[in-house]
């Protein structure tokens, strides 16, 4: 494969469709807000007029767009992917998914004979300009092993999971853990801030036992700092939470720790904290707590 | 200082009071179940009748009991070290109390002459082999700094956290933490074991990306094994989580995952799991799951 769509250049997408050109590839985009291209086609991306016209000059596609709804507008859509994508056309979707919409697109691409991998990544703006994401990927095998070579381009390793969905149902499992282990560092810092415990000599003190996690390590930091700038948004946790819990009732899996964590998400939502970084619900504990960790 | 008492010879004591004597301490030691402190009494330490005894020919305690009770009860109790210590004697109460209790000690021992160090450590029974603890401690500063020869051959690392109370404050902080994210890996590895995700696989995938914790690392693997030694005790945790949720009360910082949590620790220990590792916690999710994880 060397011509390859890419739709969707925010935060992630852009830096990922740029490894790509970097690494040789023919990179035809197309995005919604076309001024978002802008940057991409100046090194040397195609622009194409449609996403019918992007599938039919493309092999490959990789989608990074919001959310269910935008995944299957591009590739379902009147003008879509699939009406120019022909038999053997590989999409790959990046896009964090609910498994159900995955496993439906898998069986109406099929009867296109165009193939489809959930492909969701773990990582966020930093990793995706690193070329450090971790994909995650459900769908066909021998298909996964074909498009190894553009996910070590894009990211540093990636995972087969099993057959279409897998890789969706992998990442909500991975935010689920995500947003449990923010609201731990939410919990507990706010406790030892108002115990008078400096929180960076904290951070020092779990970093080295089995309290330690990702969630301390970088969002601590950024919480002493006043720092909401999103590495990852609020109203993105707030989504993959609804759809962790609408699996969790499909499968017929308690979740009553996950539950009261989506609750607390939910409330930094209603405080009008969407488009900060998730580490802004520490806001609602300082309000709750009377005090401003520093 | 030279003559090091030590009280506690349990799964952290015993190594512990180890390392003091290999690295040529004179160690006087004293244990409830005297059986129990066989071992290193072949190895060179001193056996001594009582605590009275034990404080009167030491220089220095590290005491390492199970809880508040048995820690008041060393110090304060008939024939106990404050009967034998004499003024300048320092206490190092590696124990995981109250930091109420701290405090309270704290007030008690001043008046006999007597330091006072709350100084609780992370790490479980491996780390304390290793020598690999992490210290966290309160109490008067200059008295920390000259203890600091002895925390570096039982552990890696002591911290100052300010006054007495204050370690006992962090360590409170830091099984918080752990506790939620022990939750985080139950909730998440049950979702994605009843979706059909291999559990190895996941911790892969989770340990490269920002839901990684020393939970998920630790813990799926002895969960996959059906492993269930304690490294750490649930009804430990247990007793962690109450000492936590009376903080919280008192701090008047309202903390609702962590209460989720706290129930269903409670819930382990109520199906009997209070002397198994704290990971037991995950037989509760499978059997409402209706799955075996392996």
């Amino acid at each position: 494969m060397k011509k390859i769509g890419f739709i969707g250049l925010g935060i992630m997408g852009l830096p990922m469709a740029s490894h790509l050109l970097k690494a040789g590839y023919e990179v035809i985009v197309y995005n919604r807000t076309m001024s978002k291209a802008q940057p991409i086609v100046e090194k040397g991306a195609k622009l194409a007029d449609s996403l019918r016209e992007l599938a039919r000059e493309s092999e490959a596609v990789i989608i990074m767009v919001k959310a269910d709804a935008e995944v299957e507008e591009v590739i379902l859509g009147n003008n879509g992917i699939l009406e120019g994508a022909k038999p053997g056309f590989i999409i790959i979707n990046s896009s964090t998914i609910s498994p159900k919409t995955s496993i439906r697109l898998a069986a109406k691409t099929a009867k296109a004979g165009v193939e489809i991998l959930d492909a969701p990544v773990t990582g966020s703006g930093v990793q995706a300009i690193e070329a450090k994401l971790t994909f995650m990927v459900g769908g066909n095998e021998e298909v996964f092993k074909r498009c190894m070579p553009l996910f070590t381009v894009m990211g540093k390793q990636a995972f087969y999971m099993g057959e279409s969905g897998k890789g969706s149902y992998t990442k909500l499992g991975n935010n689920v853990m995500l947003a449990i282990n923010l609201l731990a560092v939410s919990e507990a810092l706010t406790l030892i801030y108002k115990a008078g415990i400096d929180p960076e000599v904290f951070l020092q003190v779990v970093g080295g036992g089995g309290a330690r996690s990702g969630m301390a390590e970088t969002k601590i930091p950024k919480i002493v700092k006043r720092d909401y700038k999103p590495a990852f948004g609020t109203a993105m946790l707030a989504k993959d939470l609804a759809l962790a819990s609408d699996l969790a009732r499909e499968l017929q899996v308690p979740v009553p720790v996950m539950s009261t964590v989506k609750e607390m998400v939910q409330i930094a939502v209603a405080k009008g904290f969407s488009d900060e970084d998730v580490c802004s619900v520490i806001k609602c504990y300082e309000e709750w707590a009377g005090i401003e960790i520093k």
